[in-house]
């Protein structure tokens, strides 16, 4: 069966799947967890291979950890799967109950968004992740994870799937697209398929977000800022430029530029130099940065780039507003982050840089689901519409209108001879 | 200017209008109600110029209803700014407050998109609609009316833009396009538009949906169904069918399909054929309803056809879960209504119809945003993503995240130095 054909037969069973009870759904999610238990030894195996596959294409320690799906990560996932079982239903939640006339009441209901694509990178977690996501918010689900654990990916998609249709979940309630030549495929089923959310590479991202019709949820570029003002806490800025360009380099909330207030300037920099120094980092400043500080010469053009790796780029702003224009003109809108004990100073940026997260005195690193208390994230969003920041389930969510009458008609009240009377009620 | 030029510079204004307090935004809501009631004699004169012009090339008499703007519309949009000024602030609203660990708090705040492109049909209220919907929510707004009310659009501008920077609203919040072939320019314009709002024909939604990368809201068809079920009472039915397809045929939320259970369809069809073709409608249906009622003969691929005219198609169907299908299938996704009374069929319809508004026992008509008690509307969306359905203030804003710390870092909770500790705070 074609992706297209497959994904048309999930646009029909989505209602169904919408309409199976959270029993239901907590159950396929309770047996998902003691069937990837039951049958860790198979899908350990499994891994192996992917990980011989990986050692002999030569690639490296950290990628290697990513790919290794062990007990740890089995643990780590089940304890996932518990915690979402635990979390209050998304879906059938009454957002708004008002009656509109006498015997006319509308009612707005949570409900799934319908057939949800993700593709994902080369992390077996995840896929367990994104699949339990899905199952908790009654929606289909379409997977397409990374080629470098495919054999992992195949052996899990099939133990959860096994075990959502044990559950009664739909048949199609779960799609596994194993060929990256499929992704083309995907991506033109925009009669069927009703959100994308592309993780990976800036390029692949953009790639997705310019090949298709399908809504597409995520970010391409995280270039996130930490200003340092004029009334910052040195040490404070310090230990958190440090943490924000190097506690994981690799994830789009990491700092890729430095931006200091010139009223502290010379201070700051000769010390923070020291430390990214320390820490490995290279840095990266224009001609008024390397009057201060031994650095890298850079041009202003250059200072959206996203580096994911140890280097950064560091500009002198003459005040708050400077670097306000300039967050909101190179950034990527996705994190940014001021250091100051100016009450006044951190609310005027706040307030004023048009990001997805906005902080004070604290990483940019903190941009996470995880770390936001949702329980588990399917990605994180740069676009203003829907889901804005880390994503949990509230993301996986849309809302229908529910409209009961006994008959009533517009041309009543277009006549005027009956009249609206709104009376909210509590839900 | 150029448009492209025009947006960038209100995109770099949108935050300083993202950070207008209540009071300004109200302020400037009442002198553009002022303003207009001041200078009506001058709207009122370039209204009748542009009825004239189109009087010229002949248009139908429910089209100069549309275009003329008079007393009573100027009452009604000043009545409306009225009720806006009441309305809750919708920026600016906690939505989540949380302590991820001591010292280290999160919250939501709801705040404008930023800049929205709003392209409408020649109507010259709309355009006072939504230029006051755009200054209480605290967005910048493009804006683009019918080529027929050019000239009252121009004066209407004017008033409101001029009684908006009297008010210290940013000299770049509002925008006309003008021209028609500035449209192109305008869908180019995404790094600096955040959304667009298309109103007006099936083709011409189609056209800006197929040719920008700007996230749009709206609908394309209005493809509405009554399914009359076996249950149902045979006089709502009628009275329900008749108001759904000719109270008002031009609208996107008038019925296009009537689909029976073949249960009733006999006794039903015979009456109901009567009451529509009393009320001027052509009926249309395949062979298995020509053998009841006299109606032109259909292909079963018609039933996609938005006929926005007093014409009708008409299916029977075996049973509910047939609806339901064919609904899914060759429905807009708009709004769709079922009369039965029978409780279990009405909850099982308004589950499995995948449309942004399911009804019980009244007219697809409702679906509005007037008649759902949002006080105004910006239009409606079939989309599943951001708002569904009539979209009032809720759909014109998203939130950013907030994360407040005292030099808080991830490495001390990725090496287990310290734990995450949530805590809902009642915001």
């Amino acid at each position: 069966m074609t992706v297209a054909e497959k994904t048309i037969k999930m646009k029909i069973d989505s209602p169904a799947m919408a309409a199976t009870s959270e029993e239901t759904r907590n159950r396929a999610l309770k047996k998902v967890k003691e069937a990837l238990i039951e049958n860790k030894e198979i899908i350990f195996k499994a891994n192996a291979e992917d990980l011989k596959a990986a050692e002999e294409e030569g690639v490296g320690q950290a990628v290697k950890k990513r790919l290794k799906f062990d007990e740890n990560k089995l643990a780590a996932v089940t304890e996932g799967i518990e915690q979402l079982i635990g979390l209050k239903d998304p879906i059938g939640r009454t957002l708004l109950k008002r009656e509109l006339d006498e015997g006319l009441v509308l009612t707005r209901i949570s409900v799934p968004i319908g057939v949800i694509g993700v593709i994902f990178e080369a992390r077996p977690d995840a896929l367990v992740q994104i699949s339990s996501l899905c199952i908790k918010s009654g929606n289909c689900a379409v997977l397409k994870g990374g080629r470098e654990t495919a054999r992992t990916n195949k052996v899990l998609f099939d133990i959860i799937h096994e075990a959502a249709k044990e559950a009664h979940l739909p048949e199609n309630c779960l799609f596994q697209v194993e060929a990256h030549s499929q992704i083309d495929e995907l991506l033109s089923c925009d009669k069927s398929v009703d959100l994308l959310i592309p993780r990976g590479s800036n390029a692949f991202v953009r790639y997705i977000m310019n090949n298709t019709k399908i809504p597409v949820m995520g970010h391409a570029d995280g270039v996130c800022h930490v200003y340092i003002d004029k009334s910052a806490d040195i040490d404070k800025a310090i230990k958190i430029i440090v943490d924000a360009k190097t506690q994981y380099t690799a994830a789009c909330n990491a700092a890729e530029t430095l931006l200091v207030h010139e009223g502290i300037a010379e201070e700051f920099l000769k010390k923070a130099a020291v430390k990214l120094s320390d820490a490995g980092v290279k840095l990266r400043g224009n001609s008024r940065v390397s009057q201060i500080i031994e650095c890298e010469k850079m041009e202003d053009d250059e200072y959206k780039t996203e580096y994911l790796d140890l280097v950064l780029s560091v500009k002198i702003v003459a005040d708050e507003n400077e670097a306000i224009t300039h967050i909101n003109t190179f950034g990527s809108h996705h994190t940014d982050a001021i250091v100051t004990e100016d009450d006044e100073a951190a609310e005027i940026f706040m307030q004023m840089v048009d990001s997805a997260g906005v902080y004070r005195n604290c990483s940019t690193r903190f941009a996470d689901g995880f770390r936001y208390g949702f329980g588990a994230e399917v990605g994180i969003s740069t676009s203003k519409l829907h889901a804005r920041g880390p994503v949990g389930l509230d993301g996986l969510v849309t809302y229908k209108y529910r409209l009961c009458g006994n008959g009533h008609i517009v041309g009543d009240y277009a006549s005027g001879a009956k009249q609206f009377n709104f009376k909210d009620i509590d839900a």
